[in-house]
């Protein structure tokens, strides 16, 4: 059974991600980067989102990027709220990480050469990506040559990595239809980025994930404030 | 004047790395990484070489690289000692961290992302390098290409990212010389891998440094254990 190295957020698009790489037949390796982001609820999230796939393994590995700060999510900077599409469609946010992916990928890379995983699988898609450049597919391509030149297993041809990111050029409705059919529980995510208890239902990424919902024509699961 | 992140180990070769940048007219941003390593005595030697070059400041970012362990520098798997030089020629050593300098190096790029830096410096090397691949050429240059594919900056044009890596194709003994030359005090400088107080003289780093000392003629001017 080939297996593969999962980064989870707690999200719908990582879960998603996740379900579709069990569904082709992967043993999974979860990781979750806790990278002092303010939506600490995501991190909840994950660890009953890999649970809920009956993950081989669950790692959750901190890194404290809120030292070089740099983005609404690690630094105080308020996270924008009420955006129209209009809005959203251009220019990167300051929900904007530096260097997030590339940060998450190579740990994840470490963690596949130690559990012998060849496969990197992660939610990414430059469709609703809200400006992200490291969501794109040729960010990802990057990436893929870089692990092999980067490791001893690519090195001495014991594994291939590959990196594999089946949401890159889906829809979030396209997304959320997948993941029904293969039965993921949307009600264990998280997607808000502002951490409260309940979903904000204002800032970016909760107005992409309803009308997400509301295309598909099903309800959200989740909790939004008032 | 330009600025640059520069990876600061707390080891030799880092220090020296970073007193080029200096020298070459960069000011500096030193970011140490403090990977669950054992050898944290290196973070320590990393805070005094930062003070000793005058950088703009200096950031240590925790990284819990223990939870996925993988090497004898983070998980409990004995550091080999009195290996001769043939012995060190050949394979890659049991000290390799996986995926250690893309990790490194995805972290630097988001705090030089942060700071406005567009240079990224590190100390590898590649004949000394103990059979690293991630000290290699064509790793250190599918870095830089991924890291103007991965960053807002690099998407945008307003920074062109660079990988400057100016020991790679020195020995020990040049780096030591070099080092000389601009200054270094080697004596803050910590390479072990054993992490006691004093190092060990019989891992591969401290055997590869007490070589290019001799090789220099002049005594390395930290303790070794008797």
């Amino acid at each position: 059974m080939p297996s593969a190295v999962t980064l989870l957020s707690g999200g719908l698009d990582s879960a998603t991600a996740a379900a579709m790489a069990r569904a082709a037949g992967f043993e999974l390796y979860a990781l979750t980067i806790a990278y002092g982001q303010r939506h600490v609820r995501e991190v909840r999230a994950a660890r009953d989102v890999a649970a809920a796939l009956g993950v081989r393994e669950h790692k959750c590995v901190d890194i404290a990027l809120r030292e070089i700060g740099g983005s609404a999510l690690t630094a105080d900077i308020a996270v924008p709220l009420g955006r129209s599409d209009a809005e959203m469609a251009h220019g990167i946010p300051v929900t904007y990480v530096p260097a997030r992916n590339t940060i998450f990928l190579a740990v994840a890379l470490g963690y596949a050469e130690v559990v012998g995983a060849d496969t990197l699988v992660l939610g990414v898609n430059q469709v609703d990506y809200s400006g992200y450049p490291d969501c794109r597919r040729e960010f990802l391509d990057a990436f893929e040559s870089l692990a092999n030149l980067a490791t001893k297993a690519g090195v001495e041809g014991s594994s291939r990595f590959k990196v594999w990111a089946p949401l890159v050029t889906m829809s979030k409705a396209e997304i959320i239809r997948t993941g029904l059919e293969l039965g993921v529980d949307y009600g264990l995510t998280w997607s808000c980025y502002t951490g409260g208890e309940v979903a904000c239902g204002q800032c970016d990424s909760c107005r992409i994930r309803l009308a997400g919902f509301r295309e598909v024509g099903v309800p959200d699961p989740i909790a939004y404030a008032p």
